[in-house]
């Protein structure tokens, strides 16, 4: 199929959930978001792309700060909690009773359950589109190393779009990389 | 655990792998990326950060376009193979057999058997620390719609780190938006 243009599209989907915490003043607020990416190791980067009709923005505004929490599949029911409903109307953290405790490095909240969780400092901000760009350097890293194995997530939430959730199947992991490579480009080139 | 800073970090991952496709003057090039986001729905952009040091840098400073080509799990030896040579010494697309059509709206490679694939017109393009965020305006959109199950993707490729893939278990799926949590909210308010 081959469509010029969608309103909305999500043929990329699933992603992971990044729940973005701001915090300013005592007033703490969690967004989810899928439009997330890591930028660069050297500074360690991170961008957040947010509808500047969010509230967390005029939180972020002040603070100059986020956290990016990642989920464990079993907490889905967070990020729905904190992606359909807003801070003009509910202090979420109140009502859904999300743990957190302060960032070590900077003014921002840290869910307490998640799997890992990046403080960042905002270093540049950008509109494009319907969309503001931030990216932060990420100054701390909290994580829980139960969660990993060997470096490889067990099960990570992602978001499948429509309101849906999704995690990893744990034994379709594989390996294929530099080795398994060039194993095969030397059978290939054999005899050449 | 707790640390400032890590050479190389993926507590993030697993992640959607995307290919970079780039033709220019008949050089096609791949790669595999794990860094990227949509980042617009109107206009619809996609923002991709890619190391200035990659093969395809060269090509994209010249075609102002790339596409972005997300795979079936099965498929997982193509982002290994695109992933781990470089275009400086390899026409990746010959040696590894790699199927792909011109683009209908611009001049980029469509890998035939991606689960979706998207145009990108580069309208802009950053450094921010040691990679370069280009950002795409998507102008077409190649999907598989048997794939597809409702809108929801049914075994993509993911990045899982240290040359590790892995796909979603199906049956995980849960539902868990609007409606779920407006029931909640009002059960919590009942009677006050």
């Amino acid at each position: 199929m081959f469509i010029e243009k969608a309103d909305k599209y999500y043929y990329h989907y699933p992603f992971p959930v990044a729940i973005v915490g701001v915090m300013h003043n005592n007033k703490v607020n969690f967004m989810a978001a899928a439009w997330h990416t890591q930028i660069s190791f050297s500074p360690p980067l991170y961008g957040v792309a947010i509808s500047p009709k969010r509230f967390t923005n005029k939180l972020m505004e002040r603070s100059k700060a986020f956290s990016l929490s990642f989920l464990k599949y079993e907490d889905y029911k967070i990020s729905g909690f904190v992606g359909r409903t807003s801070g003009k109307d509910f202090e979420k953290d109140k009502l859904f009773d999300i743990n957190y405790i302060e960032g070590r490095k900077l003014n921002v909240p840290v869910i307490k359950n998640a799997v890992c969780c990046y403080e960042c400092k905002v270093i540049d901000h950008r509109t494009y589109g319907d969309h503001i760009l931030y990216v932060g350097e990420i100054v701390g890293i909290h994580y829980d190393d139960e969660f990993f194995d060997k470096g490889i997530s067990k099960g990570l939430l992602l978001y499948a779009g429509n309101d849906m959730y999704i995690t990893t199947k744990e034994d379709s992991i594989v390996k294929f990389g530099k080795e398994e490579v060039e194993e095969i480009l030397r059978a290939k080139f054999k005899g050449q």
